[in-house]
């Protein structure tokens, strides 16, 4: 086991999370994650009502410590699906993306909920303004992340994180993590855990698209690209500060550079744009997918994932205390 | 100490590398880091011949294993500075920004000259160029770094770096590194030493101007922008795939989006600029920073800097395995 205050705080054997990604972290996902240790998380995200009510029982009745992840600013004009998420009682709500305001007030109906709060945070305002608002984990996110980020690269986000909030309340990094390297890599950074995503889109459990999953495991972190044109033909309102990365395709090729004629043309294009994402074809659709997907190469239970996990950051931990010979560390001791 | 592959290559003591600042890293701070016990490099950078006649005898007095770092593209039409930069015979020599004849030339010639040649990589096809070209180590920079990169950030580049070259040289984390936990968290995706440049910006031996360095003990990362307006003004003929990470001022505020201009008026403003630089002006002049400038907020010895980070991450990697309570690990044992 690896204990750190995370683990503590929710009585989790493992410090680690699969990411709520919206359409593809379903709740049998989750509780995979869960049932392994981890923490598992719904991808509520901008709140689609079927897959709420399809998906939020499979994770609960998975039990143990669950979670359901939100886009805060996609709620605000539909305050009886926000309650409906606090109905199912998910031990942990997991916010991201809101201003000041929406941070405070999700933050405190989550916790007047009962459930732990995690938000998400990209840099290091955010972190303070979670911490002052009740939050009682922080996720720290880099632009290394597949999907919607900010700036700032996770190696020098996280310690900083952790030097301004660290004190009071556990760190999760998120953001370029897919292995057991990673997780002991933020753990040294001061994290007290780290959530993944990329990795768990290939997964048995993931609802990914299988034409999604077929070209990450082919791509590398050089096929990705950081764009808007997806959140543009979806007509969802993100704050330009946001981009999410993305595998190259077609349609950003064809659009990037042309956002404003794509914003023009958004009525005319989007239902043919839907029926190619109901249709998988990968020329077209949205697939997020972080910097990692370099070193994601196969399809596992998601319960391996986590296992093997642990199990390489334990191992790799041991090996560079332990004065073993090893690929890149001979020895570590008394200078 | 800390034994690596790369300690062990280059017989020093501790794997941590000052990295080539062009004007910032001189004899006497390269001489500093590699007493220390690590490996100083003098920042030739795009070579000014007053730089190399003053700085790398400093260096080479200083003995030990030190090195010099060059800007290929730019020596190209100066064979007779590159063959000058050879004859004082670094025992390293770091190479960063060629294409990839660029790369198998200078690598040759470093060999053939005796020395250990380091090369700058910034995706996995440059590693594997750097590689066949004949390197003795690669570089893998993050785009978290200060000064010129391409897009990749660290976290996830160091271990595919690692899982592609790995096996054939010691690869050295560059870009968000600068202190002990970053050491640590490289060591543990696998790589073999890191490179510092913003954490030695600010040390007694640094050439950075006062100015500067009284702009980065202030300065966050929110504070850097990635510019080519400082390339512009320079004349300097960057790739435009590389840009390079500065605080923000006056003069990037006053340029940024209006480049061509910029470059159309180049004459005219080249010399209010320079004499601006001239006056320590740091409303106008370049100030490279990477986003590890959250973490910098003080001046001390190279030296100094160097032992606090071997320091901080042996105690990070033992505390991460022996169970000990701390900041963030509480016990990793058994599972």
């Amino acid at each position: 086991m690896i204990r750190t205050r995370l683990t503590e705080l929710l009585g989790i054997q493992y410090p680690v999370v699969s990411a709520p990604m919206g359409a593809v972290a379903g709740g049998r996902l989750a509780s995979a994650v869960t049932a392994a240790g981890g923490l598992g998380l719904v991808g509520v995200s901008y709140g689609d009502p079927a897959f709420v009510e399809r998906e939020m029982p499979l994770a609960a009745e998975g039990g143990g410590v669950w979670g359901a992840g939100c886009v805060m600013f996609t709620f605000d004009d539909r305050p009886g699906l926000w309650d409906r998420v606090l109905d199912f009682a998910p031990p942990v709500v997991a916010l991201s993306f809101g201003d000041d305001s929406q941070v405070r007030r999700y933050v405190r109906q989550a916790r007047d909920a009962g459930s732990h709060v995690a938000v998400q945070v990209h840099d290091l305002g955010q972190a303070v303004t979670a911490v002052d608002a009740g939050a009682t984990m922080v996720i720290a996110q880099g632009a290394e992340a597949g999907g919607h980020h900010k700036e700032r690269a996770s190696l020098p986000l996280i310690p900083a994180v952790v030097d301004r909030v660290g004190d009071a309340v556990p760190v999760i990094a998120a953001g370029g993590v897919c292995d057991g390297r990673g997780l002991a890599a933020c753990l040294a950074l001061g994290a007290d855990g780290v959530m993944l995503g990329t990795r768990f889109v290939a997964t048995d459990e993931s609802l990914a698209s299988p034409g999604t999953v077929r070209v990450l495991l082919r791509a590398g972190a050089a096929d990705t690209v950081v764009t808007r044109v997806f959140d543009i033909v979806r007509g969802i309102p993100w704050d330009h500060r946001y981009r999410a990365r993305a595998v190259a395709n077609d349609f950003t090729r064809r659009w990037t550079g042309r956002e404003a004629e794509l914003s023009a043309r958004r009525a005319e294009l989007e239902s043919s744009w839907s029926r190619a994402v109901e249709e998988d074809d990968v020329t077209q659709r949205q697939m997020l997918a972080g910097e990692v997907v370099d070193l994601v190469s196969d399809v596992r239970p998601a319960g391996a994932v986590v296992r093997d996990i642990v199990g390489e950051a334990m191992a790799v931990l041991h090996r560079l205390s332990s004065g073993e010979t090893a690929t890149n560390l001979i020895h570590a001791g008394e200078s």
